[in-house]
């Protein structure tokens, strides 16, 4: 954790001065998104100080040949990469005959990053003194166009401060990239074609394997104080994967210069010709041109934030925690477009390749529903009915199910699966649960039912089929049993009835069970063509209930609580503050079996269930068990800090709910984890939000109405934060003495305060 | 299963008829070895076809990049390679121009090849007509000199059938080799030297990191019609890694020639200079001459077979079965070098790189100490002691065990753990059991304490640490629980209180302080320093009996047995007699998750602990147990069925106990598995000798004295065997009315058979 390495600041992101050791970590933190392309911060000019260099363009991915050490039967052929994309952004700069590089510079001042997430842009400034004595002065401002996303822009900005500096600008795209985790040294990227026209240039190359073709252009444009020299290149260097022009300027002691590049891809996901595209959106931005499509860009997060900040009076670190992981989130996901999801990583960084975890259904739903159309979160519910065939073949192919039952990849961008640990991609089942429990909430937030009979019913009946198959009866019990999973707490490994595992199996059953009934009797034309096509009988649904009805669920008289698994109390149970610091975190210290058998918790597992389906449990229930398991939990998963703050808020444990409201919200920004340079935890910034509305604002949907059990930390004097609740925009004030409503429209609202209803009329 | 492939003989492997998609199988069970070296059947000959290449040179390994897809602590940094050696064997053939290539031919006819295992040789022959028209016959004799242990033999005859025939002989040695199974396409071997020096060639070569240095060596000399011609190389071809002769012949039809090749290799390991100790034993070789060499071959393994063989009248694939069992392990291990260990592919394979499993201990010691001096099981016995401080260092560098903890690795070269897997390397940890378990085992059956006092009690100490800390008290249970391993049984994963694991656990550290309590009386110096040097207090004494003394088995009042793993009643459980047969083997047909929360066992788990602990249990027990486990039992492991054989026969269900003895015997030979191609599965041929001496002969040693309990199967007419006791040579001869004993030397010697004291007087 490192707490002074990011200035505190409310709208913006700031690092002061030049630390080479840093320089990852940044790359990371300043990131760049508008959920078609993002950007990590590398630097434009050439840099030979340690860089992890990120372009990344939603969608686009490469099948990586599966890495394993034993192969077990089952796993996938292939493992998805989320690919480093062709470079637009690069322009080695020469000044004075020698080039500008960061790392060989005699002299770094004044440095600063500010990433201003109230307009969406990005800047770097310094002064350096070169080997050869010149000094300039460097200012440069990126940003990816929320409107038209298909483009980046930079503006880099020279001021030469201690004599008449010569200039050379070369400004290049270049598809001989890699990724960092390339398994076998195998290439991504298959150039094809390259091409200039005037100042901009075009490099076509398409992925191996996945074919997806994308042309990374660029347009430049010269300055010299301030003017528009009209500066051709004096010289063009092309190769198979790059092109890089030069231009040449000199300026007087003073003066200053600067390079407009607009750059970024147009992909064969969208577009027949992406060449053509490339260079129809070129010129829609030069007829815009910089100081519009800035305008445009402050313009477009005004809206964004209009609708989604959370403000927080008296505690700035939290302010800027929660605008971060607000800002991250809408930079990643747009929701405009359903063939796309959520990578764990944004597009900050390559890890965890594949963008669909169950964190999307878990933890991001509630977030996008509440802060934006209802029809993102319909479109994030319908990339999995789009993926159910793959559900189904996963299923059987792998997995050896049969009559339909699908088991939804652990991790996936296509709706294979592509993660091969047996202990996860076989056992960690528990992902078919929330992926229904989506379809349950969307409806319960939006009140948006037709989604059920158009879509979600065959989810949840293959998904129900699936953990009808799954468990198996013990006549040992006389219950159904569900037998080698891996719960949510990923610390445990094949174990036996976990049980938010089969709780959730047991919900998802019944839920579908209800939901053909109210089908069949609401939509009977959708029932009876649902019903034929997935070939579901009577019979097959009284086994179903036979399975849901008599579910075993390990249980401790002694304690009072549902135990996390089989066998959980024989566990040594040291609690983690009687665990040496030097032991932490375990699954750096520890062996994996030593990891396996202590009883520590990586993440929410028993609570996530209490979580979900709070309404079946008495706060008595949830206190007893929230006591019995935080004490043996590490969070040391980024999704494990918000669930607790949650729960630790409406247990009135308010100490302990904002100290887990500052772990996940400033996650990435204190590097508790020390490992941000590999990019930052976005679906868990879902979670952030989660914290503070429903925990400290004790927001819930219920009965069709929104409820409210206002708390606030004692570190703070305030906050607000706003829903869409139904089409419906309802403002949240909260203070030490009072919760302010606010409604626009013009409809009233009635909502529940601690359970006594309230009703709101509209800001007329 | 492939019964017909292999014809049916007492003492010899025979294969009739050219099958190419047979090569690669026949590679396998044609294997030749004389414990320092083997070579696979390759062809001398090019061959374009399907083919295994294998030459290895025992205790030669690489230590390769460990490859694994999702890193664990504790992993180890390489996985070992058993290395597929130089070439010594090759021998291209021109014929009238054309190169001989079995795989071109027009035709072949009278292929066969014989593997005789009472003189210890390997014919191959045919004839063929070649594209050019050219009819040869073809008759090659390979054998690796069980006295010289250096040298390998091949005698490649040539008949010309129809015409005139030019023969060139190509012979040549090759380090340019690669490995079948290399993860990262490095090279193993760095080419150091090439040279020649008459008719004799010298290619050094070293391994990459482990350096170990060898010469491969050849010597070659030209026969026609069986007359030495003393033909020199018209032609030499010498590369980096290679070095080729030529030798040009010409007869007349009818007239026959031949070459005799002499090679092998010299390693670093034996020699300082590996070129001159080379030299040395190619003029040995020479002197001999290769008829004296044969006969050489001959009379040692007339000396093997004296004391080891196994006569089984009326039933020859049985009788055939054995001696393939008892020649390969003859050829894998002689135990003169307490360096080497038995692979479990021996020199037929590269597949399970690395030397040493818990096979050697549990399956593999018995045959040794009953057929060869006892010397050999002491070796066997020291090297694991002198892998002790490894065993210790992996103990506390991999898993954080403390005070001298020793954790023997699941397989190993050299004592470093070389094994990926958690569920294996990290889990399956009762291997430290079988490894005490032997110690106790030698003195038994030896009757030789002194190894105890010198060197088994360090590592009996070693072990019984591991033991006390890798248990943990259960307040729940009120006794010691063991959690998270995996017994022999490697379906199942990450199980608590597996009963194996706990009962050799608690045996362990009973039998360490036992075996501590014995040599303070009776070898109070060597206890003295052995106490210091491990610095062992009366407290931890105590605290390990605590340990033992209140260890946790899991056990069903139901069934009246003790339970595989806590949970093992909740399965669906199934026998295998109501499996489909399309669902097996279960470990090709199945996802991992399906094979682990099936009740199918894969080898002897539970009733391992009945084989080695059998007089802590009645017999009543024993058929409780193994009517309950069986029943489950796929045997998908090599290594089951002959403790079930054992187990059959002591209960009288000798036609169970005959099917498990034809599967163990003629595994390979029947190719059960369907993988002989991979090579042979040495170490449970020592299980096949147990079936018969322990199985139908219930051969036991119990207070110093041997036991028998003599049961034959109907098919068999009588079969025998012999027994080193001690240094006393006893024949057994059982047929359907009687047990007949001889012994050896001059000393009387009491067995009891069906506990009836019986006299044996020696054979005078």
């Amino acid at each position: 954790m490192n707490q002074d390495y990011i200035k505190a600041d409310n709208w913006s992101i700031i690092e002061e001065g030049f630390d080479a050791e840093s320089v990852k970590s940044s790359e990371s933190l300043f990131s760049i998104g508008n959920g078609a392309m993002g950007q990590r911060a590398n630097f434009e000019e050439n840099y030979t100080g340690k860089t992890f260099q990120g372009s990344y363009i939603a969608g686009i991915y490469y099948p990586d040949k599966t890495k394993v050490g034993w192969w077990k039967n089952g796993y996938p052929k292939y493992f998805a990469k989320v690919l480093n994309a062709p470079n637009w952004i690069g322009i080695d700069i020469e000044i004075n005959d020698e080039i500008l590089d960061l790392n060989t510079c005699t002299e770094v001042k004044n440095f600063r990053r500010e990433l201003n997430m109230k307009e969406g842009w990005y800047n770097r400034s310094f002064e350096a003194t070169l080997q050869n004595g010149t000094e300039i002065g460097v200012t440069i401002r990126r940003f990816l166009c929320m409107n038209l996303d298909e483009v980046g822009i930079i503006n880099y900005e020279i001021t030469a401060l201690n004599k008449d500096t010569k200039i050379v600008y070369k400004p290049y795209v270049d598809a001989g990239v890699t990724n960092e985790d390339a398994n076998w040294e195998e290439k991504f990227w298959e150039p094809l074609d390259v091409k200039r026209t005037g100042n901009a240039a075009f490099v076509t190359a398409q992925t191996f394997k996945t074919h997806f073709k994308v042309t990374t252009f660029m347009q430049n444009s010269i300055f010299v104080n301030d003017k528009n020299g009209n500066i051709s290149p004096s010289n063009i260097k092309t190769g198979t994967d790059k092109i890089q022009f030069s231009y040449d300027v000199i300026i007087a002691k003073g003066q200053k210069s600067s390079i407009q590049k607009i750059g970024g891809y147009t992909v064969s996901m969208n577009h027949e010709n992406t060449v053509t595209a490339a260079e129809t959106v070129i010129k829609e931005a030069l007829a815009k041109g910089y100081d519009q499509l800035l305008a445009d860009q402050i313009e477009a997060w005004s809206k964004i934030w209009e609708m989604s900040d959370i403000t927080i009076e008296g505690d700035v670190k939290a302010q800027q925690g929660i605008r971060f992981n607000i800002f991250q989130l809408n930079q990643t996901y747009s929701g405009k477009d359903s063939r796309l999801n959520i990578g764990p990583k944004g597009f900050t960084g390559e890890k965890y390749g594949g963008s669909t975890y169950w964190d999307t259904e878990a933890y991001c739903i509630p977030f996008y529903m509440a802060t934006k159309d209802q029809q993102v979160a319909r479109n994030l519910l319908t990339y999995r009915y789009n993926q159910l065939d793959k559900a189904i073949e996963n299923a059987k192919d792998n997995l050896g199910f049969t009559n339909g039952a699908a088991l939804y990849p652990m991790v996936t961008m296509n709706g294979e699966e592509c993660h091969n640990e047996w202990e996860i991609t076989h056992e960690e089942i528990h992902r078919n649960g929330a992926i229904a429990f989506a379809i349950f909430n969307y409806h319960r937030f939006t009140g948006d039912y037709s989604y059920i009979p158009e879509k979600g019913l065959e989810v949840l009946i293959g998904i129900a089929r699936f953990w009808y198959q799954r468990a198996n009866f013990s006549t040992e019990k006389n219950q159904y049993v569900i037998l080698g999973v891996t719960g949510p707490n990923e610390y445990e490994n094949n174990v036996n009835n976990n049980f938010y595992t089969n709780y959730i199996a047991k919900w998802c059953i019944d839920y579908a069970h209800e939901q053909i009934q109210k089908v069949s009797l609401e939509y009977p034309s959708d029932h009876k063509s649902i019903i034929e096509k997935v070939q579901l009988s009577d019979a097959e649904l009284q086994d179903w209930k036979k399975v849901s009805g008599n579910m075993y669920f390990p249980f401790s008289e002694k304690y009072g609580v549902y135990l996390q698994q089989d066998g959980f109390l024989d566990k040594h149970l040291v609690p983690v503050k009687d665990l040496d610091k030097s032991q932490r975190p375990i699954n750096q210290k520890w062996s994996w079996d030593r990891v396996l058998r202590s009883p520590y918790i990586k993440q929410a597992d028993t609570l996530q269930g209490f979580y979900f389906f709070e309404d079946h449990f008495t706060t008595e229930q949830l206190e007893k068990h929230f006591d019995f398991y935080e004490p043996f939990t590490v969070h040391e998963s980024s999704l494990s800090p918000c669930v607790h703050s949650i729960q630790a808020a409406k247990l009135d444990k308010m100490d302990l709910a904002y100290t887990f409201y500052l772990r996940t919200s400033r996650l990435d920004l204190d590097d508790y984890n020390k490992e941000v340079e590999e990019g930052c935890h976005i679906t868990s910034m879902a979670g952030t939000w989660m914290s503070i509305v429903e925990g400290f604002g004790g927001m819930r949907v219920k009965n069709d109405a929104l409820h409210f059990s206002p708390k606030i930390p004692k570190e703070w004097t305030g906050y607000t934060f706003k829903i869409n609740f139904r089409n419906q925009i309802l403002k949240v004030e909260i203070n030490h003495n009072e919760t302010k409503f606010s409604l626009e429209g013009t409809q009233e609202l009635t909502v529940f305060v601690n359970e006594d209803a309230v009703l709101v009329k509209p800001n007329l």
